[in-house]
């Protein structure tokens, strides 16, 4: 139980934490959907069979590193409660952006690299889902409209892929004109717009 | 050669036509990147060594039909040139939304089936920078500026992950709303915005 664990048997959250920390370090280079219980073996010193033992399948133990990196991600997002709605959203834009900047690699692996599974792609479901949440509860209504949920999950598609093509063209504009283009379509047209549509049904 | 085969020995091009049609249907129902040459031997009744005859791998084999089906999209996508740009938007968007309706369950496999095998997904990367493609020859410019491009491929990812939504909320808003909303987006906001970040850089 003591964390000066190294080099000393290791309780079972400590080694699982040690095996999802190593798939995260491979997740710069390998896709998810493609790391192996060799890999964290190799990555790790420890056998094959002790990977299982803490990850009965290959599915299970990419699970746990993709839910592992979303929760960084997600940590991120969650920003001071005390600043203005529209601070809020520059700030948990610019989490975002910092994050994918730190390690590209993890984030392309994490948003492209599910495929049509559907274990890994519960975790993004959830992981975009909770973003709608933590809009719902910024905004402080008591239902969202269907028009305006249908038009965030668009807007996080619209965020996820304009910084990935940001850094797929080598950072054509600089950070700032792309937060304050993200901060704008969300706050200047977004919300009013999706409001509208609502209620035209 | 002669256009009434069935029952006879097809030529190569309709033998290949053939195998791919059958994959197209099962589209519907099985993603992309999960087809086998064992489910087109069945569906067409020809033996597997046959389909691997066309298709020498699994992943050529759905890459094809993959094509296949993105041809059909894109090829709706391409409208009445004297139409005013505002209209030829629109009517781009109302042929994405049809079809998507026609065949909802073929367009997720399409759109999410292809996980990080990069063949296929070279196929939904030519697609999406077709639209670009489009979109730049409908505005008429020399050279599409990167911040514009970066906005593009965001509002394509919008287009795609609203309209998925709007599917998987069975349809809260009017088709109307929906295609307006989208409209909106590009013509009103986009594009301007997209502009204004290029100048900042």
């Amino acid at each position: 139980m003591s964390p000066e664990s190294s080099g000393r048997r290791l309780d079972a959250q400590a080694r699982r934490a040690q095996l999802v920390a190593a798939g995260l370090e491979l997740m710069g280079s390998v896709p998810v959907d493609q790391l192996s219980a060799d890999d964290i073996a190799r990555a790790t010193g420890v056998s094959k069979g002790l990977v299982f033992h803490y990850f009965p399948t290959t599915r299970d133990l990419q699970e746990a590193i993709l839910r592992s990196a979303t929760e960084e991600l997600l940590a991120n997002l969650i920003v001071d409660p005390e600043a203005s709605h529209a601070e809020q959203l520059r700030l948990g834009i610019e989490a975002f952006i910092s994050y994918i900047e730190m390690a590209p690699a993890n984030y392309l692996a994490m948003a492209r690299g599910w495929g049509s599974d559907t274990q890994l792609g519960a975790v993004f479901e959830e992981a975009r889902e909770t973003v709608v949440g933590l809009v719902h509860s910024v905004l402080g209504v008591e239902a969202l409209p269907a028009g305006l949920v249908i038009a965030l999950r668009g807007w996080i598609a619209f965020v996820e892929e304009a910084s990935l093509q940001w850094l797929a063209h080598d950072r054509p504009i600089s950070r700032d004109a792309l937060v304050g283009f993200m901060q704008a379509t969300a706050l200047v047209w977004l919300l009013p717009e999706a409001l509208a549509i609502d209620a035209l049904r």
